[in-house]
């Protein structure tokens, strides 16, 4: 099938929600495409220096200000979106993001390897990889940031039947973008990695995002990429349908191939 | 541990054992190393027309002309070497490579994923992946050309402690060596993928492959890199230490923090 993809790569403001919120929204304004990734915690920035200041941006996945904006969008524009938020459930927050549908349906995937201080402030994902319905019952994965150097969090969604793997992103190693392509082709499926672009500062702090977001094939091909800086939403044109051959050569079925009483987990 | 490890470069002769066999001595004269490894079907070529001709190349992994060179060669320059073979057991063809140490000790591995039509011609590798001891100890991990693919060949050798892993190769498709970059960096290992240069020639068949045999370092440095033509040997000092330090950040240890419970294997 047909499918229209994008990523929304802009610059977050700290502990700023109503500005994020605002800001997606313009970018995203008139954009027609059937699915759209933003970045991680796309609502509130990164670089916390206290519980409080993220319990201060926690939200509800399912009933906060930022799903209530994702759903009015993802039914004015017949568009899913899937957008990193810190998620607040009772007393835990997570690193999550949400598939936001045009029939108002909500998923929830919560980070499942944290980076460096996130061990501070946010609990540690407990959903695990699950295959989500984006528009058009596309069979969606999520995982987020950091998820990408464990090779079992792409497998695991590929495994599992994903055709796209959203990816939301904060990234701050040299590495990702380029490893992206290994995940995409080792698994033949599309990725759309949506990176943050500028600089976090909290006090003495400080932290620079890499950009660069893309959107890549099942061999890997680059369709589409942003530079480290834009504030830009990029779309791409895909055939759906290409993340189901799984055969690299006309006999290597990269999955059927897989012998797995041999592998280690 | 300082360790001297290297990568052996060549056109091997299609179905002829003893010019490469010449050859692979006359580029390893003097060449001080810990270990050097040397391509995938070191000793026959690639390229084959039919399963008399497989039979024709094929050896004993122990007592075979191939192994008897490199025993005498391990013993002589006080190094290990790992060599790809095409290797007769009984009546079966394994796609092997063979670790031979100064000690005169020998340990096969025989690939778990064949490529296009070695399917014709060998059965699939029974030995799964395995830690060998180098010289020195260090612990070694053999996988072969199109395993790079899987992650979780690189993957279960690392797990099960390799800090070396040796790769002997017979590439033709563009995107292993960039790979590899991934493979290193999410084990946190050190991988030696050496690949042979030239064209295999067999009647109306032929097959180019793309040298650029390289030397990475556990971030996925390369180390050391060589074109896509030349017949050498490359050598790089590595502190195999590096290899059991798997953190990418001070939070971050890359297999404690794994979460195999959210793993499909």
């Amino acid at each position: 099938m047909k499918y229209r993809v994008g990523i929304c790569q802009f610059k977050p403001e700290l502990l700023d929600v109503r500005a994020n919120l605002d800001k997606m929204e313009q970018l995203l304004y008139n954009k027609k495409a059937d699915l759209i990734v933003l970045p991680e915690l796309a609502n509130s920035g990164y670089l916390f220096n206290s519980s409080d200041e993220v319990y201060s941006i926690a939200e509800n996945a399912f009933r906060g200000i930022t799903s209530q904006l994702f759903l009015n969008m993802a039914k004015q524009n017949n568009t899913s979106y899937v957008v990193g938020l810190a998620e607040k459930d009772e007393d835990k927050i997570f690193n999550s993001a949400i598939l936001v549908n045009p029939d108002q349906s909500i998923f929830v995937y919560r980070k499942t390897h944290l980076f460096l201080e996130e061990k501070l402030w946010f609990t540690p994902g407990n959903t695990g990889f699950n295959i989500f319905p984006a528009k058009k019952d596309v069979k969606l994965g999520i995982m987020i940031c950091f998820d990408w150097i464990f090779p079992e969090s792409a497998r695991t969604l590929s495994l599992k039947g994903a055709q796209i793997i959203a990816h939301p992103a904060n990234l701050v190693l040299p590495w990702c973008q380029q490893a992206m392509i290994t995940r995409s082709l080792e698994n033949r499926v599309f990725t759309l990695t949506c990176n943050r672009t500028g600089k976090d500062i909290n006090v003495d702090k400080q932290m620079s995002f890499t950009g660069m977001s893309q959107i890549l094939d099942p061999e890997g091909k680059i369709m589409a990429r942003l530079d480290q800086e834009e504030e830009k939403v990029i779309i791409a044109e895909i055939e759906t349908d290409n993340a189901l051959d799984k055969n690299i050569t006309p006999a290597n079925d990269l999955f059927k191939d897989r012998r797995s009483e041999f592998y280690q987990k």
